[in-house]
């Protein structure tokens, strides 16, 4: 998962060690140390993950899939769209949005539009977030979950969807931006 | 920083454990030990932290306050609005945001809108995001800031910082949402 990247230099930080306190299936801790140019030492700790996508299916009617699942982190059935991590993906960011969208919520789409990139939270986190717009999806495969998904699925008026992200009623924060850089694309239909 | 939450009873899922496998000053990562319905054990690991702010700053002639931020944890410097953590900070998201006003780029404001909160990303985090809007903004304080940030200022057009937002050119995908959820409050103007 690793891309040893920063290093401070952009600004006169100096690198003096990398190493990674915990590692999870997910992500893992990389606290690195640093000497500030006024010669004082520091430590930076942060979560590193190699990514991952989110995906606005738009159906050949012209409805949005918007799923509801249960999330332990936060205890709460949270509105999202369908999205996956690339840890376990061998592949590139569209071949998972692919596999994403069969497996969540059993769908197939005609084309697959990539909106952009955007960092999770770039204070704690180098995750990149790729997002995908997906038209003309067909719902018509059965959906292959892994053990822990619990997932309902809402095929939802696009107007309503996106009235839900703007007026921040999808928790999800990934999900709602998703939703939200999709718009200027939905509206050109 | 806790609150002893999640334990999955949701779903149907019984929390056998919980401990803490790392802890820095802005997050701590929490791993809890699960029996799942078919009696399987499993391990969930999230990043724990208390939630942050964000602010979107309105100035007294109608521009926005965005900041360009040099970012470790992705070697870049980022297009931003004003945020801060609550792991630092005894009172509420309100004082915390009028605090991050002050400090990262000198401004006061007349009036404090609560636009809502989200999920930074309820997969692997628990963290809760606000999201403010700060009206009437002066710009006429002496930043404070803490070692290690290194910020510059833009004062920015209306709909140029909105167009940055909804064209995905905002990086720091937390920054973004907060202009796009501002977005209503912003065109009532």
């Amino acid at each position: 998962m690793n891309q040893n990247k920063p290093n401070g230099r952009q600004i006169g930080w100096e690198r003096l060690d990398t190493h990674y306190p915990y590692e999870y299936p997910l992500f893992r801790i990389r606290q690195d140390r640093l000497r500030l140019p006024d010669g004082q030492e520091t430590d930076y700790a942060y979560m590193e993950n190699p990514g991952a996508v989110w995906i606005v299916p738009l159906t050949t009617d012209g409805q949005l899939v918007l799923i509801r699942q249960y999330r332990y982190a936060v205890d709460a059935w949270c509105w999202e769209v369908p999205a996956g991590g690339l840890h376990d993906h061998d592949g590139s960011p569209e071949s998972l949005a692919r596999r994403e969208l069969a497996e969540e919520v059993g769908g197939v789409c005609d084309e697959l539009i990539y909106v952009g990139w955007h960092y999770a939270g770039c204070s704690i986190q180098n995750e990149v977030c790729h997002v995908f717009l997906a038209r003309g999806v067909r719902l018509d495969r059965e959906p292959q979950r892994e053990p822990g998904e619990t997932i309902e699925v809402h095929v939802t008026p696009l107007d309503e969807a996106l009235a839900l992200a703007r007026g921040g009623h999808i928790k999800d924060g990934k999900s709602a931006l998703a939703l939200l850089l999709c718009e200027p694309y939905l509206k050109e239909r």
